[in-house]
């Protein structure tokens, strides 16, 4: 779907919730996804990881990459909106971010400290660690890559039924309260807040 | 690391536990990731989407793709190792399997309706449907694209800090225990299968 003003906050809040997202990446011969831990700041995406690694390999020979943050939700049965035993209606319901954008290496000591700040704020919220102005990171720093990713292109994707036939929607609703688990709970906090075209 | 006999009871279980796998396309022009429910069938990876959409597309230019499977575990603290405040030992554990390998389509009416009775078997194990021998599933057996990866490189990872010296491995396990959330136990159990070489 085409990107609006008002899914810029959706966005922001899936990547900055998310622990770890995908990334793709091609290597001259086969594309391959790696989880990475990861900081947005605006929109740009950051992490890290060693120099000489195969993902850092494949950035210089194919800086074009995607990058991308899912976060899966109920299994839909079946039988939650089929009403003639047809398999067709099981599903997975997810909400996604996916962008695609151009890697290129962060090389300044000052830049790369405060993109691990800022990971770190992240990721370990409580603290307990020194700042990176510390010249204790200066050999860590100097010889950790970190991959700055700015987006041509970002899109957003919810899938939860909100394009079915309101008593397909209204089914799977019910169903979902019935089983009842705290992703079925979940999911059901969303698809309401679809339907009041909320989010 | 090199691939044992040994490791392809993990493989599988981890294969067969997972809801989506994510699959690692590209395109000409960009490497990307989709999520996708599938099913394993011996070594061979099964998953389906519409003829027309842009996976088959991609699939059909470049038939080279990638398959994984990443279960994320505990956040680990960089106060769980580190004693000087340095936040460098912050990371994630997490258990994944990478495989690349050749994409194809299934045509057969026959190969079609056993890969989506092997799909629904672990993603609706309740059942509550028809067969896919029924002629009801002809139409959507026929407009819908399966796909089958043949791969030709698998490759596991455990990343529990099982190659950490022993006292910052005890360190962890000792964190770990006290914050004591789900994950984090289950994270415990795992480093402890490992030390004992049981996984």
């Amino acid at each position: 779907m085409p990107l609006e003003k008002s899914d810029l906050p959706f966005i922001r809040r899936l990547l900055d919730d998310a622990e770890y997202g995908t990334l793709a990446l091609f290597d001259g011969e086969t594309p391959y996804a790696v989880p990475v831990n990861f900081v947005r700041i605006g929109e740009e995406i950051f992490f890290h990881g060693r120099r000489s690694g195969r993902k850092m390999r494949a950035i210089q020979r194919h800086p074009l990459v995607s990058f991308s943050v899912v976060r899966s939700y109920s299994l839909i049965d079946s039988t939650f909106s089929s009403t003639e035993g047809i398999a067709c209606p099981a599903t997975q319901f997810f909400a996604s971010v996916h962008l695609e954008g151009t890697a290129s290496l962060v090389e300044e000591r000052k830049e790369k400290a405060a993109i691990f700040e800022a990971l770190m704020a992240k990721l370990q919220p409580a603290g307990g660690y020194r700042s990176f102005d510390d010249p204790a990171y200066d050999k860590a720093l100097e010889k950790t890559a970190v991959v700055r990713i700015v987006p041509t292109k970002i899109d957003r994707k919810l899938k939860f039924g909100q394009k079915l036939p309101i008593e397909r929607y209204e089914r799977i609703l019910k169903h979902l309260r019935q089983r009842g688990n705290p992703l079925d709970l979940e999911t059901v906090r969303i698809m309401e807040l679809l339907r009041k075209r909320e989010v």
